[in-house]
């Protein structure tokens, strides 16, 4: 049984109906999250609530409710009988349902708040083999810090990129590689990892922040600093990050095998790093 | 009563509902229209058809049954009781519900199609009042030529506009004013209209389309030529464009005062011939 969480109760996911004047279904007007349960625990849980928090914030979508959805979504993965399964916790929180018109609902309605949570592992073949990833301009709007579901931009260009081979897309803004259409881009030359600082052109990924910290921990060089496009020919190991995939080996950007096309050493030193990471939060929980 | 259409039914409006695993809800993944009834036809309803097919082509979003929308559109006014009244349809198209995935489900889904329709008359105190818009850097992605659902950075530009007392924000990207949040700009310098030319920075609207014939048909000089936001203190005239709005005279462009604040005899002009051609599609019903 498929068990969602929708506006305070617990449904069966066939019985869980969005209002077609549902601001995020008319208007991509709404935020999310999608956390990782290791069979046990989940990471960095308050990293996605901050972040959350912030999208609400900066979107002004009022939730609050929002300190209860730790338990709730460890409930929901209890409900769907996924304790001790690698699992993915999703959850949109919306400016709510009301008649179609672009500006806020006056007086403000609820929001809708959707949880769901489905079994999946992390591929690891990815980790072993790495991937390819294509290029493209940077199609998106100017407030990529915010996690919102007005994603078409994100969708058609990594469908391109799928249809050409590839498995992510790295984005090129004005001369500099940002980041993924789901995922923070690392890349490594002269023994240095750089990625795009934080901004309004990338999303602050929650696995991106617990690298940055490994690497500070454990004296690997990295510099949160912009990279521009035409070095990529010198560019001898990169990796991407995110929640559902941690962190993916690059063996490939467009036509250029990086290295010798296996993945990196770096790569795999900051996955061991992660991985550990990881499961030392097992015991909290 | 309130009657929708949804995938081949009509149904009340609150017995319409959308999965939460559509993708018009998780990732915007879906294109609209917006159509005039006048009371007994729609204005230009070819041109919205048209530009439907586009998006729906651009977005790789399928929906065989367009052709059948036309006559299914006024259906739905008929049911509603709104064959004599002004008033608007909006129909919605998304690639369909699937267990969420960013790439597009393969394969393919049958896309959702939402349609409703409800009575809205013209404002027309806007017409003799004017506006006042705001003008803000355009966020928008680089495809807003498609009418997308993705819509949450022209909701968030709009509402702080609206929050400050416009009604609509004049969006700059590269210096250059592009459009509206929500409407086509036209600016008057020196006797000749200006607008933005047809691109991957602005909507083609129905009404911008036909205002531009009119000029055309009417000796009235209209240039579809970008125009550099910095000669705002030059402007004595501009106006928007919109299907629920026709062509709404513009008064002040943020601390500008256009002319002598109000309306202008060129914007008076096209819309009393717009309102003509309006008129004049009545009998073809």
């Amino acid at each position: 049984m498929d068990i969602v969480y929708l506006n305070g109760h617990f449904v069966p996911r066939d019985k869980a109906m969005i209002s077609p004047d549902d601001r995020g279904f008319v208007f991509g007007d709404s935020v999310y999250e999608v956390m990782r349960w290791y069979g046990g625990f989940f990471f960095d849980m308050d990293g996605h609530m901050n972040r959350l928090r912030r999208s609400l914030h900066e979107t002004r979508i009022v939730w609050n409710d929002i300190d209860t959805f730790a338990d709730l979504a460890e409930e929901l993965v209890n409900k769907n009988d996924l304790g001790n399964d690698c699992s993915l916790v999703y959850v949109q929180v919306t400016r709510g349902a009301a008649p179609r018109n672009h500006v806020f609902p006056d007086p403000a309605v609820s929001p809708t708040v959707f949880a769901s949570a489905r079994r999946q592992s992390v591929d690891t073949l990815l980790w072993e083999r790495g991937i390819a990833i294509a290029v493209a301009p940077d199609p998106r709007w100017n407030r990529c810090d915010i996690k919102s579901t007005a994603l078409l931009a994100n969708i058609m260009s990594l469908q391109e990129a799928h249809d050409n081979g590839f498995m992510e897309v790295c984005f090129v803004r004005d001369g500099f590689i940002t980041e993924g259409a789901h995922s923070n881009i690392f890349l490594v030359r002269n023994d240095t990892v750089y990625t795009h600082p934080e901004s309004n052109f990338i999303l602050s990924g929650i696995t991106r922040k617990n690298v940055i910290s490994l690497a500070a921990e454990n004296g690997i060089g990295l510099a949160e600093e912009r990279v521009a496009a035409d070095i990529i020919p010198y560019i001898r190991e990169a990796f991407i990050t995110n929640t559902s995939g941690e962190v993916i080996p690059v063996i490939r950007i467009g036509d250029q095998i990086l290295g010798d096309g296996t993945p990196g050493d770096i790569t795999r030193k900051i996955h061991v790093l992660f991985r550990d990471k990881v499961m030392a939060g097992s015991p909290v929980h």
